[in-house]
């Protein structure tokens, strides 16, 4: 592995294992968003332009146009933002998807981690009070923990950027915590296709925030970085069908991920509450390199800074896929156990 | 217009106008481009990865895979040139297109120009001995120009890079001049399949370079800027079919664009003898404006440092196209001749 903060679950998936690395939701692309993806490529004999998308997007969440930036998948918004100022304290609260602080080093930044313990529920009070930009992941990758919307927005403050990265915020029922409609300068939420509409291929995510700051990004942003398919896709996944298909999928992966915690509870496997697409478990350090040569990928998780290689993230998928996992952790037996 | 530098084509392509602005090739999608493209859709449920299109770029152009950098369009490749180094003295030969002066003015960089006169051929005595990085186009956009290899090479010494846009190289048949196959630690190529394939939705491009130089560039990437779609059109028109199809369009350009500058002759009009298509023509001030309202869109070129208003660059197309063109600009009469 080279860089572990650049390591991540699609590299966990070989050739036939099974896979419970990827957070992508489990289910076929529905026919409006295959069509419109297809349509993209009919439009790709002109310059892509994310104005559409923009719009639509905006109206989904109650914003205006200029406060949406369509971007390459959530990784372009991670990089505009590292590279929007020369930050001379941020923060990351870990554990967390680790592509925020590896696109702040790569920008040249040193990065202060905030390391959340167990049971890794946000405390604003251990976010350092000179720290000018917080980049905090909600519902956060790969704890699952959602974090209360006041706990977020207590960390706002005059001369700080609060990053709130909500890339599996669709996963949950009625996006109870979204900051997508809060308005406020120092605010910045970060959003994506890739996992509730398995695109990663795609690559289309978006930021709101204040207008100003949007113009800003913008003025960062690589010319034509957002395809056509990836407007195309935007546009579709903020229409009417998108957002009820969209609360379908958060309520039947709530019901996969009882199952699935459930399970690990009968079996003694400490794991911590979810609300996202994925369980983060405590199988012990041989667990990984065990169930890989049972031909089953699950993510190692001691590649996120806070934690050490007892704990994995198991993806959320239907229950007679999760059975192969569960059977193979059960033959693991007390190893299972850490 | 907000920023000249940012000015292209694309945007002055309304409603209803006849597009001689983008230089797009104007024949329909090679049929099994257009299956590849569908199929990079079938894989965007995986994240992903450009490795079998560096692979397939790296056996078209005799290089190895280490030395080639797929990226979301020439335009990325720009950008991680212009992040690459605090340059010192990055000089920018002009009239070309602007993107590359923008990405370093976007980099925080002050740009040195180096504006060719007319018959705008590259003179690599004008480039201040210490520059630290050149970029030049080859062919050139917007003056059609191509310059010979040894022009080029005449620009390497120590401590310098060398950038070479043959975003249009394609065009030429032969290939002759590209320095695709010429291998010096700072010699750097960028090409994009936009163009010659008629793709500038999908953003696709690439560039070649010493392998050093490139896992450099490589670290500064976004992650996974590459698409499904572009990294299928990548291995697709690195394939001999391709190669094929990309000789024959160059020829056929070759053939529309004598037709067009035979006219522009006739007429009376000066124009810059070009290698690529499209050609920089001299049209007078008011002809711009006018073609406009006569339904038809050609690029303004006074965009383009070192250029004025009297010239506009005209998309190469198939003769029976450009006669509505050449009919217009004769209305106009001793206008057009500046």
């Amino acid at each position: 592995m080279d860089d572990p903060l650049r390591h991540h679950g699609d590299v966990e998936v070989g050739a036939g294992l099974v896979d419970f690395a990827v957070n992508v939701y489990a289910g076929p692309r529905p026919p409006w968003l295959d069509a419109a993806l297809h349509q993209g490529l009919d439009q790709a004999g002109s310059y892509p332009s994310a104005s559409a998308a923009e719009t639509a997007i905006a109206a989904r969440h109650g914003r205006h146009p200029t406060e949406v930036l369509a971007t390459a998948g959530a990784a372009e918004a991670f990089s505009l933002v590292a590279r929007l100022r020369p930050w001379r304290r941020p923060v990351v609260v870990h554990p967390q998807f680790t592509e925020p602080h590896a696109a702040l080093l790569q920008a040249g930044r040193a990065v202060t981690e905030v390391v959340l313990p167990e049971p890794f529920e946000l405390d604003p009070g251990t976010v350092p009070d000179d720290a000018d930009l917080v980049v905090v992941g909600n519902p956060t990758n790969p704890t699952g923990v959602l974090h209360p919307a006041p706990a977020l927005t207590a960390l706002l403050r005059p001369g700080r950027l609060v990053v709130v990265d909500e890339a599996f915020m669709d996963a949950v029922p009625g996006e109870v915590a979204t900051l997508t409609g809060h308005r406020d300068p120092g605010l910045l939420v970060i959003r994506s296709l890739t996992k509730h509409w398995g695109i990663p291929g795609v690559r289309a995510g978006y930021l709101l925030a204040d207008a100003a700051l949007v113009a800003e990004l913008r003025a960062g942003q690589v010319p034509w970085s957002v395809a056509s398919t990836a407007a195309a896709a935007m546009v579709a996944c903020s229409g009417d069908a998108a957002v009820t298909e969209a609360q379908r999928r958060a309520v039947q992966i709530g019901e996969w991920r009882r199952d699935l915690e459930q399970s690990l509870s009968t079996m003694g496997i400490h794991h911590i509450p979810s609300q996202a697409s994925f369980v983060l478990a405590e199988v012990g350090d041989r667990a990984h390199a065990v169930l890989r040569r049972a031909g089953i990928a699950v993510r190692r998780a001691d590649t996120f800074p806070g934690l050490g290689p007892s704990w994995v993230r198991i993806a959320v998928r239907p229950p007679e896929q999760t059975r192969s996992l569960l059977d193979a952790l059960s033959a693991l037996g007390p190893d299972a156990l850490g």
